[in-house]
């Protein structure tokens, strides 16, 4: 067992505190990575304060984790002392289900589904004390099937954040297929919109960032937009009508989806990644029914899709745009209240090697 | 002018009355067909009920319509005097649109829009009266651009409500790459409900239907599905949960959307016909991410797709359930009051060149 210094909520307040806990010794197939850096995710805060069901705590949150390989055990193949290494939202999952088979860990239907990399129960012998715990930590040990090679380029503080707003961009994007020359609309200019906004970009659609903050629209075409629109500016929004083939919808509070979905062409699709309990949804089936629009889900992204996320990333020098702050109980605490009061840009990183 | 016997809508109580209209002289790309059969679709009722918006009066509405050519214009060449063809929801379109380039003249973007087979105001010199008149009529004049090669096989009333029914499954089927082997649910067995089982069925798809009325299971089967579950058998749709890939929701008033989003697959989609101008919509974004599920609408479909789903419904001998009315002003009355109570298995259809 590895003796791992980390911070931890205290409880459903979310308040940190420093704590030690225990990972399971390298296993023949397990990588172990001492953390350089962790980012902050607003899963993490939902997760911290109970939002999203009961926990137990002590409870170390983090699923944006980026480190060096410190030991690998003896079947791991892809994997070598000194590689730089990440760990995105998932630890494990049944590996046998279609969905897995598939290449998507994050929908897998075996008993329990993926392993989430904190505040998921498992079995002792797999984790010490019985609930994964997450990157605000000095180390973790995962089986090699769910780390992530990274290019030693990007080894930086920036890249780490890609693990989960670079992949929850990515996926999507691929998976509908959007290309060169699409007219891409990207709503709410945050961790994960900057990031669609950078990786659109990368793809070569013409990005078009909608936001209701105008200080926000030099920022936005600095990563790459090629047009900004005030949301609040209903000249500027009818003038835009029907003019993109596809909306990344980011926004993860309720809000009136359907001035968005004007800004659709017919046949348009708006993908959703933020995730509201109640409301954000058109009043009734003519606002798609209509212009046949479509309407499409989607949760973070498979292991490989986000391997590919990465050497996409790598290949074309995209990373965040961050705050990097000390593992301190009362940084990562300012940065949470930070964080919820959308008062960042775009990511708040843990800088974990050098202060935990 | 063509002198053009009618039953029409009185005022907006729906009411029919026999009445005369005028249609346009037979143009150079006109054909004029003679009225044998005429679909009743719910849309005729919310139209001429002024349901969706007002209207002016007497309206013939109508836009399933089949008859025989009996007149071409000198530079029609796609129909002789003889040839059985059909009319559907449109009637014209600015045909320069990139919609109507792409075959999705319902989605025409020109000035207007498409111009539908009926209620829509045109120029007097193309329409006699201002107002498109439907196919509750004897005769129609219609640009070749606009109408639909019928094969003589399908000369028959219950081909009759293909033109809209069957094109608004097709579509979306084709449009979503649904193929062979695929679980494809019906919800909503009706006049659109019954076609997607007999053209998903056709297509290869393993196909359930989810329906309330446990009357209507032998007929589904009939029909080709493989599979019936009554929506109200809380542990046959706990056991189907996760089951199928799409679902073809035709529902049109307000329901629990969530109850059949529970049966899809992870990566799902479900294809929403059923237009609703408030509800049938789930309660919030998280029912659409944590499964990466896709709600998609659809509108009936293209011309030249109208054309591929009437070919492929004659190789398949697919035909409606009907259920054959003179056309007299007290039996669509009737038919109609019996489609509002959801009384009709599965389409009524006016025998219009025998009665009118």
């Amino acid at each position: 067992m590895i003796s791992t210094k980390c911070l931890a909520c205290k409880d459903a307040t979310g308040a940190m505190i420093e704590h030690t806990i225990s990972r399971r010794a390298v296993g023949a197939s397990d990588v172990h990575i001492k953390i350089s850096y962790s980012g902050i995710c607003h899963s993490d805060i939902h997760t911290g304060l109970g939002e999203w069901g009961e926990k137990s705590y002590p409870l170390c949150v983090g699923h944006e984790i980026l480190g060096k390989v410190v030991a690998v055990g003896a079947k791991v193949t892809q994997f070598k002392v000194g590689d730089t290494a990440g760990v995105g939202c998932m630890v494990d999952s049944c590996r046998t289900c279609p969905e897995c088979q598939d290449g998507d860990e994050q929908f897998c239907t075996g008993p329990g589904g993926f392993v989430g990399t904190y505040g998921t129960t498992q079995p002792e012998d797999k984790v010490p004390g019985g609930v994964t715990m997450g990157g605000y930590s000095s180390d973790i040990v995962v089986d090699e099937a769910f780390v992530i090679r990274v290019p030693e380029k990007m080894n930086v503080a920036a890249a780490t954040p890609l693990l989960c707003a670079g992949i929850t961009c990515y996926s999507p994007f691929k998976n509908h297929g959007i290309k060169a020359g699409d007219h891409l609309g990207i709503v709410g200019l945050g961790g994960l919109g900057h990031m669609a906004v950078k990786i659109g970009a990368a793809m070569g659609c013409v990005v078009t960032v909608i936001t209701r903050d105008p200080a926000k629209s030099d920022m936005a075409k600095a990563m790459g937009a090629a047009n900004v629109i005030i949301s609040t500016d209903e000249a500027a929004m009818k003038a835009a009508a029907k003019s993109l083939n596809y909306i990344y919808n980011s926004i993860a509070f309720d809000h009136d989806v359907q001035m968005y979905l004007n800004l659709l062409k017919n046949k348009g699709t708006m993908i959703l990644v933020g995730g509201v309990p109640k409301g954000a949804m058109p009043q009734g089936s003519f606002a798609l029914i209509g212009r046949g629009l479509t309407l499409a889900g989607s949760l973070i992204g498979g292991i490989q899709q986000t391997q590919e996320m990465i050497d996409f990333c790598a290949e074309h020098d995209i990373v965040c745009d961050i705050e990097l702050i000390p593992a301190k109980p009362e940084a990562v605490d300012t940065a949470w209240k930070r964080t919820i009061a959308s008062d960042v840009k775009f990511r708040f990183v843990i800088d974990t090697e050098a202060t935990l």
